[in-house]
């Protein structure tokens, strides 16, 4: 394992996840956990996610040689300015967040220089929160995007991306901003589209919900405050992805009728050939 | 098994799974297969789907106590008019089609009043297409639609139910106009919403889906002809929730600011409360 001496800041899913999958991997990583809640501490110990539990951040954070954000993002510059007066120099700070923009930010704007701040984002999660649905195997064969920047540290970019790899994922960079875009369209957006999927159905029509229904709107499911938090921090790129899609529907919907049968079935079988060309076999989620 | 003599017309993903899920309850029923494509029907007999192969839709039917229409709903007037002529008396004919007051108006100026058509939609499918992906446990635990009206023989349709709960399904009776209604909410919208966000990726972002949208466009895969007859034989009810999918995402943008970040944690905490009072048990699909 890369490094010795790990800090999870927060240990719900996500934080408890990395701590099982580390231990899964290597007896000779010591990790505390940071938490506001003594009770899920406790239990992350428990479950042997973590070694020693900690409710100050600043004392979570103090020997460790990588500190993992992994708290909701909102709470991100309220650690961040917590812990960066003890860090030891030389130290990797990376987090768990589905936005990047902000957080390198705050990174940046908090942080000393003698630390190495680099976001990440492991693409595995799912619509159960909490240290109770904390898997080992949550990032196996998952994608996990860092967002170096030109400061970037280059050998510990290198130490990170072979932390992450060590729990099973595979490693690609990109900008924040080219991230933020991004998953605006991939991730955030779907998230949107399928609550509004759900928040229309009427009381008769969701009994006859079948599989086709409940997979296209699982995601829905997950936590209104974490998605609220994802959704406010890409408000720009949420704009123009809505816009995209709204065109898309526009289209469609033109090609109601039967003097466009086949141009509307050439436009289905377009996304259905689309859709067809990802492979299912990851298992990487949000 | 209900029935003894049963003619399946079309053998593909659907009608091969009905032969597969009626020979595994029962050795003593006869099945029929119909299809334009000899190499279909007789791989499906290989598969054991089907006991006896025709390519002739009224030989398949003549003396069926229970006919299928398995076909794309397009086929269907063609198939009800060859079929009509050499129906034997009290024969039930019904379909698996995925809209049904089309195939009712075609069923009831088609066929002979001593027979008994009731439309039947067992919602269970795949993306995946033709009888190589037929399985007999396919609609063990989902939900089959009837359709019968006023006019509707209450034994025949009871027979209808008894034959679909023995291949596992429950069954539930709603009207033509409101199958299709709400078939549009829970099935053919979210079909048309998860082409289209497939239809809006950028090439750069598709490579980064993870598991969540995999998920959610599943159902996009399926075939593109199939769809097209779905959607054009449901346009009306389409554009009515098209414009209620429109209001929830008007609605959702106006929240996309700070100002209103309780208002949005709160709508998405609704969505996700309502879809997660829904099962995930059931095997029922499209």
């Amino acid at each position: 394992m890369t490094f010795q001496r790990l800090s999870i800041i927060g240990v719900g899913l996500l934080g408890g996840s990395i701590g099982l999958a580390v231990k899964s991997k290597s007896s000779h990583c010591s990790i505390m956990g940071y938490g506001h809640r003594p009770a899920t501490l406790l239990r992350a110990r428990e479950r042997g996610a973590i070694d020693q539990i900690e409710t100050n951040a600043a004392q979570a954070a103090r020997d460790a040689d990588l500190v993992i954000l992994c708290t909701p993002v909102g709470v991100f510059p309220h650690i961040l300015a917590q812990i960066a007066p003890i860090l030891k120099e030389g130290a990797i700070i990376t987090d768990v967040g589905s936005t990047k923009r902000s957080v390198v930010r705050w990174a940046a704007e908090s942080l000393p220089k003698s630390v190495h701040f680099i976001g990440s984002h492991p693409m595995a999660g799912s619509e159960k929160q909490g240290i109770e649905a904390a898997r080992s195997d949550l990032f196996e064969k998952a994608l996990c995007i860092t967002t170096p920047n030109s400061a970037t540290n280059s050998d510990a970019l290198g130490r990170l991306e072979s932390f992450w790899q060590e729990l099973g994922m595979r490693t690609t960079r990109l900008s924040a901003d080219d991230h933020d875009r991004m998953l605006a369209e991939v991730s955030h957006l779907p998230h949107m589209v399928a609550a509004a999927l759900v928040a229309m159905q009427s009381d008769q029509a969701l009994p006859l919900a079948g599989k086709g229904f409940l997979d296209a709107t699982r995601i829905a499911g997950g936590d209104g405050a974490l998605w609220r938090d994802i959704l406010l921090d890409n408000v720009d790129n949420l704009r123009g992805v809505l816009g995209r899609l709204r065109s898309q529907l526009d289209r469609l919907e033109q090609m109601l009728n039967p003097q466009q049968s086949e141009e509307l079935r050439q436009w289905l079988d377009h996304a259905a050939n689309k859709r067809r060309s990802r492979s299912e076999s990851s298992n990487s989620g949000e």
